[in-house]
């Protein structure tokens, strides 16, 4: 376990850091979106670059780690498919064995060969936790437009009442600006909506796969040493000859038994717990109350009326904000267009099989 | 599961599969060790290509397997590395987000990193069953020279009675034919007593190495999901800020408890069984006492004791036997080298640092 519980470099620095401070950051090559050098100058960098692919500042880091989820999948299948070759590779050497041997090794084969088939499985709900992730970064780039519109009008008023204190377009931008303050305020709600409910169930997701497909590997790997027992490893001596094999029937029984046990996993009947510590337990649900007593303390019911209409309460897609559409991402373009059209929870979406495609 | 129940294609051939039946093996190429070429063929085959690197026939389809692991093991170990590597990511995209988003994708990550951890350590004793499997592939390909002496002084006798049936060279050979069928009877008795005893600990090793990785990446997921719950998914109105966050010490809680889990799972207190039903296990549980019986009708102490000093009972080293150094393999020579020296359940060989350097 990291030793800090953190991934964070949180730690105090060294004596010898301190001695050896690192060299200052470039001041022309921040490309900080919160820095010393402005928002203002972010903004209008971000603006004369709108050809460039990569997306905003906001949804940068996410939308790498969904990149990197991708290596992960890729290296996942991997070890799926090779796996399955490694069944097929130990029955073809056991074929030439003694019987016992032959038929274990065959029996191992289908074993293995059905661990790769469930890490296959895996990755597919693991692209499913992806694609849920991915609908946070849509949302925080559809959300940059709406901080850059606020910004760029109350530049424009800085900028009349500088040189042109008298001018009527003054008043009109200041009334633009409430209607952009106002639509930034829900694009903000939105974003930390969106994000929170996403990112719970993204990772609710991956943890229910993740222990399904643990559990049901470790069910395969308590049945496979059923299955070796069924070797005769008693040492002969030179010239004698083992008995015949008469373990067909048990090793086909194993297998089957264990084809059932895989069957019959349900979530509910999880074997491995992880239970808290009373300490744990009560901390949790001192926050738990807290959340549940803060969201009590508000009637939101009437304010959420307007936007009701949307599949997540606050939701609006990308494309109703203007210039929500500026985000691009090369490689990932088509995923996009798929996110914007169909609903984050529809089962039949699977990136994965085009983009490898 | 597979539907047979075997790897191998024993299924009867279908119409159209009889009715176009692949063409005929050819003659020239075969390569069979065992087939219609005789034996004889392979055996000179084998002689003048001597210098080649690949292994002989018996230990060519387990050397394969050897081979194929290797991937599987730079597959997984590359799993493990980008997993650490999203669970940094996912923390540095924490950073900048509200108190208890930040908090939880931290630890999160954490809990991530940790998975992959155990992944590079499963890799490790992936790597220990591998070379176990290449004790067998060893024990392959020492009995091969031992075999193919007996050939040749039998052909050497059948030439001899056919050109010189008076040769007083004939009554030597004679000998020496019966020594070496006496010491290939050693060696196939090794063969089939090493091949069972390392297959058995080969598998018992990986299984249990599976099922306890199985177990603590579904006992982080648990914890996981204990994670998640810190996070406020309330939604919230624009303008409204969230309650400050109070989450700290039960997510710090709920990391040492997982790890605590972690430290103290011990193989016996697995969670995940694996039952046989009632005829798998009568059928099981004969097998076991046919074998038990056979192993009693013979009392082996005695002829044990002349091979006694080596470490598996039957067990001699490939280096012993005439022409076991003949065994060849470019990419695995220092492995072959390592596991010749040293014993293979000593915990210190580890042939993967060294590959991969």
């Amino acid at each position: 376990m990291h030793r800090t519980y953190s991934m964070r470099q949180s730690r105090a620095p060294t004596a010898s850091q301190l001695q050896n401070p690192p060299p200052p950051p470039s001041s022309t090559k921040s490309g900080k979106f919160f820095g010393r050098s402005g928002i203002g100058h972010a903004m209008r960098l971000k603006t004369h670059s709108a050809l460039n692919t990569r997306g905003p500042e906001l949804s940068k880091k996410l939308g790498q780690l969904v990149k990197m989820e991708k290596n992960v999948m890729r290296s996942m299948e991997l070890v799926g498919r090779e796996r399955m070759e490694v069944a097929q590779q130990l029955s073809i050497w056991g074929e030439a064995c003694d019987e016992d041997v032959s038929d274990v090794t065959d029996k191992l084969g289908v074993l293995l060969y059905e661990i790769g088939e469930l890490e296959d499985q895996y990755v597919d709900r693991y692209d499913q936790y992806r694609v849920t992730i991915k609908s946070i970064r849509n949302i925080e780039a559809s959300v940059q437009p709406s901080r850059d519109r606020k910004q760029k009008i109350t530049d424009q008023i800085a900028q009349l009442k500088y040189k042109e204190p008298e001018s009527p377009r003054i008043v009109v931008l200041e009334q633009e600006l409430v209607r952009a303050e106002a639509e930034s305020l829900v694009a903000e709600a939105q974003l930390s909506n969106i994000t929170r409910e996403k990112l719970k169930a993204a990772y609710t997701y991956q943890f229910d796969a993740l222990r399904e497909h643990c559990e049901k590997v470790a069910i395969i790997a308590g049945y496979g040493k059923h299955l070796l027992e069924l070797v005769d490893d008693t040492p002969v001596t030179p010239g004698e000859t083992r008995q015949a094999y008469d373990g067909y029937e048990a090793s086909k029984a194993i297998i089957q038994d264990c084809e059932d046990s895989l069957t019959n996993w349900v979530n509910s009947n999880a074997a491995v717990s992880s239970n808290l510590s009373t300490r744990a337990r009560t901390l949790s649900q001192r926050r738990r109350n807290n959340i549940q007593r803060n969201a009590q303390g508000h009637d939101l019911t009437g304010q959420d009326q307007p936007l009701n209409d949307n599949e997540s309460g606050l939701w609006v897609p990308a494309e109703v904000h203007k210039g929500g559409d500026e985000y691009e991402d090369e490689e990932e373009e088509e995923e996009i267009a798929h996110s914007h059209q169909g609903s984050i929870t529809n089962g039949e979406l699977r990136g994965r099989q085009e983009e490898l495609a």
